[in-house]
């Protein structure tokens, strides 16, 4: 018998943002745990002393690790023996730039919240970094990490769809349908001020999700868009509420809209897609389901574990059919494959990275100059890499 | 104890259109007949006078009152004392105005399929006719016949939806994803000719009751639009995709599409609108059910026969909740509900008339101007009665 | 060209019960017409003469043949050489056999509502009454009428769900939650009524049905039972709840449940049935829709309107996949087939009948029985024709 | 401000079974790993010390801490003083009595996989050692750790439901619907396998979960049932099928069924339980939400995320609503509670223990006794503590 194959070490992980009261650094401090490939070993979890060190001590950090300076920690931890693997970014948007600089230029793996950056061209500068210095980043546009949506693109990419035709995405949430921002609450406040969360508000916190996954799915970006942005809550800083109209350079057209006012959804994210050949249906709220419907045959519920999915399914999974798995598993998947993708920097990379930022960042800007011409169709730019 | 109350008579009804062959002919039948207060007793079933004949016998119509020209059906009927009280105009679309001119002209109140014209100044002039000869005009927007579109429409109109933000509405269909035309299937052949069909495809004929739901229920019309028409069959001479944005003069938006090349739907009809106070979905494929969302509630799931709806549901159906009822009772109920109309001529119009189908052509025609204008924002018409 | 083919005469309907305030006779009325093979001209609708009377004028029938005693209408009727071709029973439970009884002793036809007696020796006289006699009985299991039901039948016959293995089958209401019975309530009172509605309540209400259409769909019955009945709302005269273990003779096992007390249920009739090969399930309350779920494949979603479904599916329906059809359709499907049964008496039944009621009877003795034996395992009699 | 308050240490998990090639000790090691309370420091991971050594280093266990005698590292973690403080056991069925008495005795706490033992004097046993040795243990019947079975068990205590009248629970797979035991397929192996399983195929496999969480929901246990066991499968050595009808002091009556050969099946486990004044209905494929029918009034879907929930629920989630959960989460609820309870020893139980795993073997036995009986009414022990 061979000799035992230890497992790899786990990789360290550093983390910016995420201190007491946030939501998303949770998430990825789940997400990275799940798979028991990272360890969390440093954070500059909050800009403040005693918060950083106070939420570094309920997770268990080495004091020593725990920073206030996401620079020094950048510095610090590029020097150390033991230094961390690669950040986790799950700050405000206006510093995921800032802080994706200090870590790239200090030559570590990034895993970025998404969205990337706040503008173009600040995700543009990004894209030039991490081919300068030779990292890898990972953008958690986390539904891709969800198995049947790996199936689906499959599925697309084998032509079992046909030519695309229609594509239809949603994103829909309800929690700011109220002007929440003014209660002090955290998450409301910086998603709403435009110096925080960048000049897009529900388009670019939900709105860029059902773009990257339209895009992921379907294997297309749109050529063209023409978009209405809208502020229903008085007195909101950013818009609530976006629709945009697609066409594709293959005559394929969509729909898309986002909204963080619609009364009752919570987290609703769905893309129908239809293809000469057949159509695609996925519903966030249900995601151990597929609906996958042939031409002129019934349609077909598939689901997650079942051994006829195309095989990046059961890669991304990890309980048999009929066991659940969610949102943290999904997430998960971007942790666990990173991992991989930084433990084989030879592979190509098997999340989303810094130019799946650049494009979205792309999106977002090509929408808000649409919607500033009264939803003239305005064309995407083509060369973004 | 009083005398028996007897029935009134059945009204008596003509067909102009629906022979041997036809869809929506049928569909007229059992929907006048199954509530017992229309007997069909003359027709203009087909304008060849064999046709005319064979199909007048399949449905045991008096030879005598089987006739091939509807201006002399119109005549003749006007003139016997036992002549028809309405005719049911279930010819394709350009013969509408015609046949509705003819009958009305002659002093007879009418059933028309939708759309009730192919352009809007045929529309306006069946508007005039009707309030010149005073006749009642049914145009048959079956989808308004539904007790909880109705429960839903009262639901808006006592304002417990609050202040409409958000309109969705679809209708999807994937019966012409395939030139059917070509084959000579008479329905796919006669709507997708300009020339009998009106320059609209699936944008009059499925684009429109999504308008008219929308409007129906919300109980507005929208104030501008953006529209794109596609034509994704090779060959084929109208449009088989719609895409809409709209904007409300109340400040609330919405996005309408259908389409009759989205593989593997039906005849999928939906709207969900979401208000301040609470949002609505209702799916014509399961008509039984409206999911009511109230603000920070749970969602419910109300039926049909539910004590607690509003009162023109009741008013709307036949069997106890969970007994489903369907398109057929649907479409019935708009001949119930003409049936009352005319028998008391003096109470409001209870179902969609002339108006509607002059509204739902000013839809068409600023669709088709928007979409010729590449999407331009376009105002509708404000002026139409 | 060939003479027009007419359509043959309407067949001549008359009623035993169903006056005023009833909730079946409007539904077998309704279901009659649909189709338009069906006139009703004459009815026994009431006991009362003043009721009956009233109830006739209602309905357009002639005064003449108001009758307010079935046993003069057989007889009268059945002198008429315009009188009635079939008699619909529609009575409380406890009136169908002296009614069919009258009736085919008349040399008419009968379509009597289910269940056909309140005991077996009943039925099984009237078994034997239908064969001296040569007429025809439509027992209206009405849902059997439904074309999904008619499709899995075929799908099960054909072998392509393999050997049943697992059938559970329940029937869910809640409307006798409360002692509704207390209160008047026509309906109600009756149907807890031992004298009226015989000694099953819940049972015989709609633990029949359940039990049928599981019957109609696997092709097979139980060999054997054990059941309990229970009684939840105090006072109550009968059982308000059942629950029945199935074992049949090929080995399959089953659960039968049904109950008038189950919060929150309406009318919630649903099959499953597990075979070696595939299963299905059905739920009336979407009846549009069958899964159909092969071994080791993707469960799918078989509509109403599929081309691919067995033929007897769209036999039964009236208009195109996503139209919903509902109950009352399925109701008249029964009477569509039994007036092509009375046209062609040569072709077998198309209909449940006579020995579908005799089996019925025979299981709800034999619940009856092993329920009063503490649910010891009781055989169904195997000679029941 | 306070010095920061750090969190506890992790706890330290041991664990038998759970080597390559096992099923439930992966997920118990997530699960235990997710909510960060849990590190896994020691296994005997195998019998055979070459497997146990490999599955070891996968697991970056200390090799000095990888037994293959459960009996050694009892005594061994015991004795070191960074022993661990609970042991996971994972084996097939009929070990968990000896492994359990092992670590028991040896003063260490326990996680079960359920069934707790194979027959009910063992169980017994083990609550005596229990109580004996003052050790907590832990019984993963893990679907009570899903927010909404907490919700709706919360709901019913409180009354919201009125007294319970009708349970109907069911667990229905299709894995075992081939004799998958023959292809050596090691799942299958030992559960079919009476040695390994113990004398309950199907029915102690997930029969036992069905029986806890109507249990777990309800409140109530039954008093008698009446059960069939069948065995499809020919050559199969334990039942793959299993139907009970329930009994219950209060006067409730139920069905359970459970089959592992439900053709397209995966791990449908739902409950429905009907009160006096609600209903409810939850799905274990669906778990973020749960339908909560109050008489009278529309159905509502309560999901996992809404405030308005017991406060239960949102102590056993992660993720805001809409963001689903699944049974991972679950899974790893009852390690982040069974951690709360090792940590505050004082307080009482939050997690299924030893009296859970003894009611579940008296009624594995209590089913036994009856099927045995041709399904006569048998009382479930009353005294079990």
């Amino acid at each position: 018998m061979n000799a035992p194959l230890s497992a790899p070490r786990r990789l360290r992980l550093g983390m910016v943002g995420g201190g007491q009261g946030a939501f998303i650094g949770a998430v990825h401090r789940i997400a990275a745990r799940l798979d028991d490939d990272w360890e969390l070993v440093a954070g500059a979890l909050s800009s403040d002393p005693e918060r950083a060190r106070a939420s570094g001590a309920e997770l268990r950090i080495d004091p020593a690790r725990c920073y206030s300076d996401f620079r020094e920690m950048a510095r610090a931890e590029a020097a150390r023996p033991d230094g961390i693997d690669a950040v986790a970014i799950v700050t405000p948007n206006h510093l995921h730039f800032p802080v994706a600089c200090a870590f790239i230029e200090a030559g570590l793996h990034v895993v970025c919240d998404k969205p990337l950056t706040t503008n173009l061209a600040d995700a543009q500068h990004l894209q030039a970094l991490v081919r300068q210095h030779g990292v890898r980043l990972c953008l958690t546009h986390n539904y891709s990490g969800y198995p049947l949506v790996r199936a689906a693109r499959a599925l697309v990419a084998a032509g079992e769809l046909g030519d695309v035709r229609i594509v239809q995405v949603e994103y829909a949430q309800d929690w700011l349908a109220q002007p929440l921002e003014d209660s002090g609450q955290k998450q409301a406040a910086w998603r709403t001020d435009p110096a925080q969360a960048g000049p897009a508000g529900c388009l670019g916190d939900v709105g860029t999700h059902a773009a990257q996954l339209a895009e992921f799915i379907t294997g297309q970006s749109p050529q063209q868009l023409s978009a209405e942005l809208t502020t229903f809550v008085p007195g909101r800083r950013v818009d609530d509420h976006v629709q945009v109209q697609l066409r594709y350079a293959s005559g394929a057209r969509g729909l898309l809209w986002a909204s963080q006012v619609a009364t009752g959804e919570e987290n609703h994210l769905r893309l129908r897609v239809y293809g000469t050949k057949a159509a695609l249906h996925w519903d966030q709220e249900s995601p151990n389901e597929l609906t996958w419907h042939p031409a002129g045959q019934p349609a077909q519920r598939l689901t997650r574990g079942m051994a006829s999915l195309p095989a990046v399914a059961a890669a991304a999974t990890r309980t048999p059919g009929g066991h659940p798995e969610g949102y943290l598993e999904a997430f998960a998947q971007l942790y666990r494959d990173f991992a991989g993708d930084l433990r084989d920097l030879a592979r190509p990379a098997s999340v989303p990275g810094v130019d799946d930022g650049v494009r979205s960042l792309a999106f977002v800007e090509t929408v808000l100059a649409s919607a500033s011409r009264d939803g003239a169709w305005t064309d995407l730019p083509s060369e973004l890499s």
